[in-house]
């Protein structure tokens, strides 16, 4: 696999752009807005995530000897567009929601300004990074409100995509999960990354017991022990007995774990393991994690229901072009435009987005206009951050940042958000009438 | 991004690698088996995919300098496993369902033969792939099977993650679709790619006229122009007008399809352009392209529902250790292992793998037993190819392979294994009682 994202791209793009061309409006100026449809039915707020990856996708959206030698051998693109591409680097401009940052239907989650040419060929990119990531994240951040206190783990690798299970890890804990099974995360994201052992690591070993002593010789006390490879009870006091009472924390994986747990905290405590910590993991999703708060249960290991985006594995995000220059002149007049297609109608021209809060800092509504926003009465939040100025990449944050982010961003949601029954959008969304489609 | 695939992994595969290298267990022999607890709710037959990109990833799994000096300073695993990752390439051999193949629960769709060190540690890219590949095939294969002779596009790269996009297209062509919009996975897999342009495209013209004319200059009158931005009875008109009767498609995507379709037929031909085809898109599943079987339509466009699996994002692929040698020795016995979680218990052994049919060549059965197959009486279908040989990758095989393949294998299906509705697995798998957990 190359390091080019510029092949990730819908072939459309490019035979507009071959069109375009051709037609002498490729270098029109133009906006084109990235915004969700709606929310998944029933869910009550949206995070989106993607922010940092689209920023690198799009420093490495370059068409080198070997996209074009495709495109062209292929008889995809012109040769006049395969000179162009040759060149291509976005020199526009792109402001957007922050990453991690709270969100609801129609809002302009990010803004592309620059020709058409190169503002439509990143189309495809776009979405899926934003697409993607953000309905994981939002999948994440309804865990880890059920889950509180206690830390959740990503442990989805195995079922997606291997480079998705990626991005996954990341977006888990922008919306904060405390840790990932997945190392390329540790590695490329710094995503702190934990894990222990399987059940094939007992089944190697002649018993458990065997299979104990080992982990326990190299990881020491403080580690996780699987204790549902045979029997539970057997498998816990094995444990203890090997361990003592500084055992970390013993992992259960199969059954009933609410009423397990149970069994096994009275079990731990009897055998003066009182701090040994129970990990629960299973298919678990965020009705499983509410349903498990009165359990005495430490944390969660979480995997398919993360990474599938717990019933909804995509967001409706479309990138839509909402206004463009009436000539090529350098000073021309942007006009908004917008299609008319039944229930897929667009609000044209460059937008504005602010988050209305109370006197107490909550939430209350999203305000959405063109042109310049109403004058703050100092509870509107702007939401929307330069991240590339005129080509140049300026939204780049720490991970931590974003983290940080969502965590301020829900915290400031009406309490009506942190319902796991479905419902509508936690706040209002008020579209200036002016621009009402 | 780098192309080692090595870190594409769960900590816990290294953890236990360093604590079976301590135990002296690390390099007994072992056999996995990677197979489907079940099926998604009410599906009758899944489509095994992502085989060829297993084999690429499995020799792309190397520890390089970069991945090892991530792992040794986050102290993720000892410098003895270090220097052993340093030179780990897979010497062992794998046997599995050939990639196109319909499977049913239960299948030994992969048996990986190896040390438990090199079999152990591919564990979770193995189920990446081939979870989120064959989620796609799956849905793919209803949608091809719903679309009769009608061409299948995929267009579903924005609704994923940018990289899984890639493999979902290769998946969606191994089960039948005529073409994607995926320009990487053209390059990468020899997918056939097709598209022309968006609303975007229409808007940035200073009319419909305008935009087709372009377009049809550039593209020919083959082309295929999207009508529905205002008006799409006067965009087909105008289409018509400007192409004539050779205008190769039209493409709606909005509204109600059936009527539309209907309407633009009777426009289409009224025009003289009866040679014309009627292309829709917008959120169609396997079910939408059933019911637009009565319509006049010859060909569909499909995203979302297809790289998400339609409802079943991934599959529930495991992988499990069944056998290990019950000592060091060269010609140590291969022993049966099993775990008793519940609900989770599996069944230990190396597995053959038959499809029985009947004398017409209809599927009746798959018979799934330890040891040496049944003598077959001449309908038996073996089930497992082998796919690597003592480490020499002895499976490739090109996508037309798998393709035929699947087209073959869902062929040989009775015929309630072509309803949409809910229902059983279409055959049923007889497991020797011998073996049963």
């Amino acid at each position: 696999m190359n390091g080019s994202t510029a092949l990730l791209t819908d072939r459309y793009e490019l035979t507009m752009l071959d069109a375009a061309l051709a037609s002498g409006r490729a270098f029109r100026k133009t906006v084109f807005e990235l915004f969700p449809r709606r929310l998944p039915d029933g869910r009550r707020y949206g995070v989106l995530a993607g922010v940092g990856r689209m920023l690198d996708a799009v420093e490495a959206f370059r068409f080198e000897a070997s996209e074009l030698d495709y495109l062209t051998t292929a008889k995809i693109i012109s040769p006049d567009l395969a000179a162009w591409l040759a060149d291509y680097r976005f020199t526009g401009s792109m402001w957007g929601y922050g990453e991690g940052e709270v969100y609801f239907p129609n809002a302009p989650l990010l803004i592309v300004e620059g020709t058409f040419a190169e503002a439509c060929v990143l189309e495809t990119l776009l979405l899926s990074i934003y697409n993607y990531d953000s309905a994981v994240a939002a999948a994440a951040s309804r865990m880890t409100l059920m889950a509180g206190d206690r830390p959740c783990i990503e442990m989805g690798a195995r079922r997606a995509h291997e480079r998705a299970a990626v991005a996954a890890s990341r977006a888990a804990y922008i919306a904060g999960f405390a840790a990932s099974s997945n190392l390329e995360a540790g590695r490329t994201y710094g995503v702190p990354t934990a894990g222990t052992a399987a059940h094939s690591f007992t089944l190697l070993h002649g018993s458990e017991e065997e299979a104990f002593r080992a982990q326990l010789a190299t990881q020491g006390k403080g580690t996780t022990l699987l204790v549902d490879t045979y029997d539970v009870e057997a498998a816990v006091r094995t444990a203890v007995e090997l361990a003592g009472p500084e055992l970390g924390a013993v992992r259960i994986d199969s059954g009933d774990l609410a009423d397990q747990a149970v069994e096994v905290r009275a079990l731990l405590d009897s055998l003066g393991a009182t701090k040994t910590r129970i990990i629960v993991t299973s298919d678990l999703d965020e009705y499983q994690i509410a349903a498990l708060r009165g359990a005495p249960v430490d944390g969660y290991g979480v995997g398919t229901s993360l990474v599938t985006g717990s019933g909804a594995p995509t967001c409706s995000m479309v990138y839509k072009i909402v206004a463009r220059a009436d000539s090529d002149a350098a000073d021309a007049t942007l006009e908004p435009v917008q299609k008319r297609s039944p229930n897929k109608a667009t609000i044209g021209g460059r937008k504005y987005a602010l988050r209305r809060r109370n006197a107490r800092g909550i939430a209350e509504a999203d305000v959405i206009g063109i042109g310049r926003p109403p004058v703050d009465d100092g509870d509107d939040r702007a939401l929307l951050v330069p991240l590339i100025d005129a080509g140049r990449i300026v939204g780049r944050e720490p991970l931590s940042a974003a983290r940080a982010r969502h965590a301020a961003s829900r915290a400031e949601l009406p309490r009506a958000a942190h319902k796991m029954s479905r419902g509508d959008a936690a706040i209002p969304t008020i579209i200036d009438p002016e621009v009402q489609p």
